[in-house]
This record gives C-alpha cells, sequence and structure tokens, in this order.
C-alpha cells in the first residue's frame, strides 16, 4: 500500500483566512477538510493574530498535515492593505513552521495552472475545478476554496522531486 | 514601595528585530535590557519567521514584560518590502499577546514626542536622548535602540490613565 501524504493550504488574510487539507496517494487526491480562521475586526490588532494562530493551531492538532502551501501574495494594493496582510501571513507561515512543517511558496499563476491547467483564469474557473479534483470537496468560503487550490497546486509540485524526497526519507530512516 | 512596571518595546524586521525593556516605577525609568533577535536570510522565510519567534519568546520568558508596545510603521517603500515588514510585525506582535500582554501601537510622532520632546527628529537624537532619559542604556544596534524609545513612549502614555488601570486591576481581584 503506498503511503498516504497530508498537505495543508493557507490563503491568508486578517479578517479571513482559509485552510483546507487535502491528501495524496500516488497519483490521486483526496479531499480531507477545510474552513476559514475568523479573526474579530472591533479586536486590537495583536488580538486578531492571536485568534488566527490560535484557530491555525487548532487545525494542525486536528488534521496533522506533513506539508505546508501558501501563496505568494501578489500586492497590487495600498501600503496599509499590504501591510495587514502580511501580518496575518507572517503568523499563517508560523504556525505550520513551528510545528516543523516545510512551507512551500507558490506565486498565483502557478497555483492557477495546477488547477484549471492555465496560468490564467478567475475564482470560479478556479473553485470549479477543486470541485472537479475532488467531488468531495465542501469549503465554506472563497478562502478555503483558494487553500484547497494552493494545497492541490503543492500536491503537482512535489510529485517532481520524487526520488530527492524518496533519498532523504531513506536517510532519515537509515 | 511602589510597583515597578517591565515594559518591552519591538522595533520589527525580517532581518533584524530590536527588543528593549525598561521599568518604571513612579514616575521613574530603569534599564533593564536590549537586544537585537536576527534572522538567517539564507534561510527560508518560514524558518526566519521561525527564528525571530523564537528570539522573542527567549526575551519574554528571560525579562517577563508585563505589557508591550511596537512601532505603527510608517510605510513608504515598495509593497514587497512593506509584505516582509508586515510579515515580521505580525510575529513580533504575536508573541507577547500569546504571553497574554497588550501590545499597544504607536505612530513614529508618538515615540518621537515621548523621547525628544517634539514630534519629529532623527535617530541620532533619539538615540542620545535614550542614553539621557537611561544613563545605563546599552544597545548593539539602531533597531535595539529604537525599541527602547517605543518602551519610553509606552512608559509616557500608560501614566495617563492611572486610574482606569487601577480601577480595572481593582475589578480583576475583587
Amino acid at each position: 500500500m503506498q503511503q498516504a501524504i497530508r498537505i495543508m493550504g493557507v490563503d491568508p488574510g486578517l479578517r479571513r483566512t482559509g485552510w483546507g487539507i487535502v491528501e495524496i496517494v500516488g497519483n490521486s487526491l483526496r479531499f480531507v477538510a477545510a474552513g476559514t480562521v475568523r479573526s474579530d475586526d472591533r479586536a486590537s490588532l495583536a488580538a486578531r493574530l492571536c485568534q488566527l494562530h490560535d484557530g491555525l493551531s487548532d487545525v494542525v492538532r486536528d488534521h496533522m498535515p506533513e506539508e505546508a502551501a501558501v501563496e505568494q501574495t501578489f500586492v497590487n494594493r495600498d501600503a496599509a492593505a499590504t501591510l495587514k496582510l502580511g501580518q496575518a501571513r507572517g503568523v499563517a507561515m508560523l504556525v505550520p513552521a513551528l510545528a516543523g512543517l516545510v512551507v512551500a511558496e507558490y506565486a498565483p499563476n502557478a497555483v492557477k495552472k495546477a488547477v484549471i491547467g492555465v496560468g490564467h483564469g478567475d475564482k470560479k474557473q478556479i473553485h470549479m475545478m477543486v470541485k472537479v479534483l475532488m467531488p468531495k470537496a465542501v469549503f465554506d468560503t472563497d478562502d478555503a476554496a483558494d487553500a484547497l487550490a494552493i494545497a492541490v497546486c503543492h500536491a503537482h509540485h512535489r510529485q517532481s522531486v520524487p526520488a530527492r524526497l524518496a533519498a532523504a526519507q531513506a536517510g532519515v530512516g537509515a
């Protein structure tokens, strides 16, 4: 029996951070879970970052992913919005890293290419393809769907280095 | 004997995050410690955020501050630099918040006003005044000196609400 690998995708945002867990066994993808961590916009910034930290820590504890991936944010908004996103993204990358997971980063067009086959397309197409790839997938928000797409992207890219990975695993086991 | 209050100031940056601890007893300020947490720029972003997290967690554990303060970053650089700073700032605010500390934010001109008496001035003037206010202060980098200035700023501002604070403390004790 082939070993299953669990991947956590994260789509960070201060108000809503989407997360999605997928499992790969050989070449097949399986949906495990997805959801959204929210922060209370009436709370202080530090308190909101704690809420994101706690929510994502629960996901890591409950679903025990082995690898994580986050989208490389495309920043074209104002500086204040970019700073806000950066703060949420810092916490979103820190949580899996503290749990010992390697956190990969992918450009938005790499995520689109992995899911819909080309490097451009809108959110609707991405969400539709997430459902085609994993018919059992359920997601409560666009952020959760995007997080699943990021996890799918990582599943595609990590398969391109199986020999190196197997060698590394053999090294660890030796 | 008046109770001493320990304040941690933080000047976040991905490459170098400065920190400074001061103590206030009544109206007097005392330097406790200051330093710089560095991240390895050859490591992955997630690993660097872990390094900042671990370094700042050590400071909180070793010096047990009761309140924390961070400067409200003035963002006038490019989006990539702002995102990078935001990620470091997210971790810098998260660490004291996870330890149960309230994390105050101050605008750069509030920090300058608290330390040099006016809302403008260069880094040299700030560092000189930190030494005037706390002759025993030692700092290894500009970031550590800035972190001390932020802690001094919080020491000034928190004194303006002693009645409210005392009431809140009485409420907690009741």
